[in-house]
């Protein structure tokens, strides 16, 4: 490795506390991004096939965004949640038109997800006078107090500690994992899970329920669709019950799924929408809360018992408003609808040609493969909560080949920026069926 | 207001949901900020001379913070914390360096003043397996679920619906307020409230507790200077009790004080230290905790159950590394040091002079004025957690006159930034004592 880089990465093991790790460890020191791809210090291409942590939806390195950023620094990179300024103002107007000005009011900014879903469940629990929050096992909602306990997987658990109260999770349905089938079994699936939750929120006391809070579509848990008819069945309960909805779009929102956010997808709408990550790309942190006119107008009357020093930060803003505008401008909606096609046709031959992939499942361009050991039994390749070496071994050897992605338990993400091309896509869609041939040999029944 | 001015504040009017307000209201649409300054859509100038929210150290738009975001925005916006990136790396070293390489290790990135508290409090849990907290009434950590719960201000209630196990408050000196006199009672008020501490870690099991999380010096609770010996003392009964220190030095960091870390104004050290604003004085949003060698090496030991997407941004690092540079190359620490004999005598001038006045309070250029209706009997000019209209008066008539600042109840934040000249203060100033003069004679008994 070069000298430089070499430096880099000794101050990184020495100096820093990993997310989600041990300290101490060797990690890539990156020199340089630019569209899909990132280079290292010995000036080693790798496709960002998951776009870092499914955030840098434009690629790295847009001009439009960097621009932008460059111009408001010159100008003024901070002012106080106080005060108006002209990033804020418009992004706050944009991101309610793009969720829908007949329903949305206002927004509440955040510097990034864990705020935006800690912020929502607070507005919810002040709204109602309620105290329970509903989430899902299978899902993520942050590492705060808040926005973890009301997390389903294992990164919970260190927030448990001490706890926090009128957090109840619920078992959301993941077809293929369950048993079923995706596309023949949905009815069946929605109804029995409709009626297993609905029994739950009477069981908790459904006047006792603030919000029911969900991913739109469940993402760093494996990209899971939920059968057709889940998520209006939840707003029926939801409207049943006077509980709130809240949709998790920190991961699924900006065209992920080919829509502005991922619930415009169904038949449905939240009262209160998540967003972080694609809103800036990750170029500058920012999340928020979009609310609906009810929650909009209580809080005309009664004071926001929510704040924080970079509440719609300046800098953060003007990012978002130039990457709302390339969103729009170049049409990524439709891009993303192109791409999926390829995307999907390759994942679906990638299901039925490996031993090792037991399901596709993509929406737009957010995608999983789950790779099993046995396609018959369905046996996953590691079991949840149960770590293993295959998976670890299959994103080294990805990447090894120039293909960066994450994933867990035992899928694979497949999230590329959603400025990918064609020609990019069969570049580096066939190191993927390389390497499952691999693990098919290696380590399949 | 010019129409672009008017635009701006209809649209923030329309679409925000204000931090701790009501949402609809008129607020002032700022255009440009510059060195101590900012200016609002018709060119009238205001001093800010609270830094915004005690953030903005080093003033606004500072070329070297600037320029160090826009190279750094042409390279590399973003990289996820599974790499290595410059920034990063170099920040991270600094950050120890600045707390003490004998005694502090290693750094976890956040992306503000909330996420770093929750992110100690979890680390603090994990490492001792012990679940309570312990902080003060007068404080102030945040508008997170756990955050939130560790403060003792009013801006804690709408957490507590629903709520969150195992905090404990605990009522820290504020020598003025409770009847004593700062430099005569100091050993007397030291050794009550230490006592009184003890006891009540003793009722709440000292084997319970994880961690005394206090702000070194309090902050948005007026500048709170703790009697000799107090934070000394609280060090020694966590040592005597197994308990970590955590200090949160969001606000009273990067020189804030005259130190790159408020508590190195005492004799004590704490196990960890949170930090956020003045790293980067706000231009790109970042925070931390800066952890000891014992904790840093558990952490080499056992995964690390914290995370977020944006710990260690790159952009923010990278402006974090010009503010850090600029501290140290200017000697920021002697510019506060003099600023502070111009600052701290006019503050007691005013103690001496005006009726309304009943203390002042300044370390560093972290001061605040206590505003009462009876020097006598030290009434306050609002009693704690009581609204009234007077202090918003005075804030609005400082405004007028081009001084910006906050308080809450009874006092005055003067905490301009760090950059400000003997000149700028001599221009200012006497603005404070010409509304106080008001004050005296309209509000005073």
């Amino acid at each position: 490795m070069s000298l430089q880089g070499k430096e880099i990465q000794e101050m990184h093991k020495k100096y820093i506390l990993q997310s989600w790790g041990k300290a101490g460890q060797d990690v890539l020191p990156v020199e340089k991004a630019k569209g899909i791809y990132f280079w290292d210090y010995d000036g080693n291409k790798y496709a960002d096939m998951a776009s870092l942590l499914v955030c840098s939806n434009l690629g790295h390195e847009l001009p439009e965004i960097v621009d932008a950023i460059k111009e408001q620094a010159d100008k003024m990179c901070f002012m106080a949640p106080a005060y108006a300024s002209e990033p804020k103002s418009r992004l706050a107007k944009m991101l309610v038109e793009a969720a829908g000005e007949d329903t949305y009011k206002r927004v509440f900014f955040t510097n990034a997800g864990a705020e935006s879903n800690e912020n929502a469940i607070k507005m919810a629990r002040m709204v109602t006078g309620r105290t329970k929050i509903f989430s899902c096992y299978r899902s993520y909602h942050g590492a705060t107090l808040g926005s973890s306990n009301a997390s389903g997987d294992w990164r919970r658990f260190a927030a448990e500690i001490g706890g926090a109260n009128g957090f109840v999770k619920f078992m959301n349905p993941h077809m293929y994992r369950d048993g079923y089938t995706k596309g023949k079994d949905d009815a069946e699936v929605t109804k029995k899970a409709l009626a297993d939750l609905d029994l739950q929120l009477r069981y908790e006391g459904t006047n006792n329920v603030a919000a029911i809070l969900m991913e739109s579509i469940v993402g760093a848990n494996g990209v899971i669709l939920p059968p057709d008819g889940y998520m209006e069945g939840v707003r029926a309960l939801c409207d049943k019950y006077g509980i709130l909805m809240i949709c998790d779009e920190v991961m699924a929102g900006f065209f992920r799924t080919g829509k502005w956010f991922a619930w415009q997808n169904f038949d449905f709408k939240p009262d209160m929408i998540t967003f972080a990550k694609g809103v800036t790309c990750g170029y500058v942190p920012l999340g928020g809360v979009i609310v609906n006119k009810k929650i909009a107008e209580y809080f005309e009357e009664n004071v926001l018992q929510c704040g924080l020093t970079y509440s719609g930060h300046t800098l953060a803003c003007a990012a978002g408003v130039a990457a709302m505008n390339y969103y729009k401008e170049h049409k990524i909606g439709e891009h993303v609808a192109e791409m999926h096609e390829i995307v999907s046709a390759f994942m679906n031959e990638m299901a039925e040609k490996h031993k090792c992939i037991g399901e596709a499942r993509c929406i737009g361009l957010f995608g999983a493969l789950e790779v099993v050991k046995n396609k018959e039994t369905r046996e996953p390749m590691q079991e949840y909560g149960v770590p293993g070496p295959v998976m670890p071994w299959i994103f080294a050897e990805l990447k090894k080949r120039g293909f960066a992605t994450f994933g867990r338990e035992n899928f694979i993400e497949i999230c590329p920026p959603l400025i990918i091309t064609k020609e990019e896509l069969e570049e580096y869609l066939p190191i993927l069926d390389e390497v499952l041939t691999m693990v098919d040999e290696k380590y399949c029944d």
